[in-house]
Parts: structure tokens; sequence; C-alpha cells
């Protein structure tokens, strides 16, 4: 495991970078240079050059990065040179509008089941074709569908008692909308999301410009 | 304006390092050593420090930093310790969930307004006590309570239209939840939130795992 210890932060960056390239190839654009993709990501060059170099060498000197391969070698990196089996659990207003976000289904990731802890939502059929599961069929639901990924959309208080059964019925992975940070062992992974994060980042600029 | 030339990603981890020092403070913890403090943000100590030298002079050498003095001086440098007025513009599901989440409130973030396209929803009162305007009230209604954030949630095809009425109407920062890129004027500020990027960094490291 030899990628161990790349920094969170640049995985993040690829991220974005593949989003860039992504946005470039459907314009057709089949060559930039380094200091242009740097631009449009609002990274500077030499983080760019060293985001990269931690996974082989990319591009050509004076030429730039061909777009289609770039992207290609970081979505292998990523991982999203696949698709990925996810679970959602907790069809109100918010997992609704995740289950409906064009972004998951473009760029790989499945909701291949969803579960709720209401009576009256368990069995309904969703516009979006799956069949709302209850919360008691989760274990047995993620070993047949072989779900990789569980998203968290229920309340605070049910949040991490979901994470648990997640983890139980071998799940490795879960992203977390609910609002608080949820604990899990080690050998697992989770990424709580925080709305407000880059609302922080909006008042931050508009406090400097008021100065 | 001295403090321009800050990275965006020291921003965000002010905004992370506020987040931990709160749940401190709200455990009584007061003081805390440096080290400690990197590990709970997930941060290496070098970089905590590094973020915090672009503001000033913080914490005791052998002793830590002073919980709630830190978090103090963040919230100023963030421009947390005062409230901002937002509008929300798209009352779909993902507007329900983002009226309702709580961190928003508890970080000061007020939604002052909303807004929807569709006639059926105009003049309905929600139950966090707003009443839904009008898309063609936005200019006036904006102007009126001094709106300072704009949050759009409307679907991609109305989102950069949106981002124009907010800027026409005097709304300096945006944030936006729609799956496509705003492009703004300069002099203005826009965060778009992805969520799959953090999608990305799980599938990063399960398909490391499985190397």
């Amino acid at each position: 495991m030899k990628f161990s210890k790349i920094p969170a932060a640049t995985i993040t960056r690829l991220s974005l970078y593949s989003r860039v390239l992504e946005e470039l190839l459907s314009s057709h654009i089949n060559i930039i240079a380094s200091d242009k993709l740097a631009q449009k990501c609002g990274v500077n060059p030499a983080q760019v050059r060293k985001d990269l170099a931690y996974f082989g060498e990319f591009g050509v000197r004076g030429v730039g990065y061909f777009v289609k391969e770039l992207l290609f070698e970081i979505k292998k990196i990523l991982g999203l040179n696949r698709s990925w089996r996810m679970a959602l659990i907790g069809i109100g207003n918010l997992g609704l509008a995740l289950i409906a976000h064009e972004n998951f289904p473009k760029q790989g990731y499945e909701f291949v089941a969803v579960f709720d802890i209401d009576p009256k939502k368990v069995g309904r059929r969703l516009p979006s074709g799956q069949i709302i599961h209850g919360i008691d069929e989760l274990d047995e639901v993620i070993k047949e569908k072989k779900i990789e990924i569980g998203v968290i959309a229920t309340p605070a208080s049910q949040a991490q008692a979901t994470a648990r059964r997640l983890i139980d019925a071998g799940v490795k992975a879960i992203l977390n909308f609910a609002p608080i940070q949820i604990q899990i062992p080690e050998g697992f992974i989770v990424e709580n999301v925080d709305f407000t994060v880059k609302l922080d980042n909006l008042a931050y600029h508009l406090t400097m410009e008021a100065v």
C-alpha cells in the first residue's frame, strides 16, 4: 500500500482536477498547459505538479498534459474507473434530494438500496425506481446487494446507531450527512459532510472586504 | 487587506479548528496541547502552527492553546463572531433539508428569506416560519432584508440565472448546491458544493485497501 501516506488534501485536489479535466474533455480540449490547468483548478502550478508526482510522471515538458490520458490516470488512482454500490439510509427531504442529484450517477456512484425507519415509507417505490426497505432488512440487503458505501441522511439522533449497523453488515466506508461527528472503529472510513464549512469561507471573504 | 494572500485551504482548516475547539469547550476542556489539537483535527502540528501564524501569535510554549481564547480569535478571523443573513432560492427537497438543518443557525447562518418559482409554493409558510416568496420579489426582498449570502438550491438549469439575479440585487457571496459550476463576475465569490468530492475520497481508500 505504497500510497497510504498521500495527504488527504492531495486526494481532494485530484478529485477537483478530474472534474476540471472532464469539463475540458467535453469542450474538446485535448492538451492543456500545466499552468492553465492549475489556474482553472484555483491551485498554484507547483501544487498540481507535487500532487501528481506522488503517483508517477505525467505531462510533457513544454507541452502540458494530454487531457484524456491524465483524466484516465487520475480516475484510476481514485478508483473512479468503475462504479460504486451505495446504500442510502433516511428518506427524508435530504435523502430524496441526494437520490435525485445527477452528480452521483454521473460520477459512478449508484444508490442500489434505500432504507427508512418509517413504516409509512417502507415498501413504497421512489421515482428513481428503488423500493424503500425497512431498517430491519439492512443487514440482509447490504450483503445481498454487495453494498460498499453507506450514505447516512437520518436525523442526528439516529446517525451513530445507523453507522454501527452499516459496519456490522460489512460496509467499510460511510458518508454522513447528519449534523453530528460519527465515531467508527479503526479500519473503517467516514466522511462527515458539514454544509457550513463552505459558508465560513464566504463569511471570511465578506469580512475581509468590509475591513 | 493584508490577509488577502491567505491560502483557501488555510481558511477551510480554520473552520475545522473552530468546530473542534467548540466541541472541546462544550466538554469543558480549557487548555489543549498543540499536538493534541492537531491530532483531533486530523492535521499535522506544523500545519496548525503555520495556519495560525498568518494571523498572529497564539498559544503558550510548553502549555498549548487556551481553548476559549483561540476559538474567539478564529471566529473573529472568519467573521463568525456575528450572524449572517441568507436567502435560499429553490424550495424543493434539498431546500427543505437545508432550512431544517440545525448546523446553519448553530453557526450563525440564518435563512431570513426563501424563494421559489412554483406558484403553488409561493405564499405558503414553512414549519421554520418563513413565508415562501415568488422569485419576482427577489430584488425587493433581498434589499429590504439586507441579505448578504444567497444559497442556490434550484435545478441546474435555473442556477446561473438565479446567481445573476442575486448579484444584481446586491448579494456578494453565493453558496451553490445545484450540480453546475456557476460563473460570477470578479469581485463576487461563489462556493460550489459537490457532494461527490467526499465520495471520491472514500472510493480512493476502498481502492487502496483492495490493492
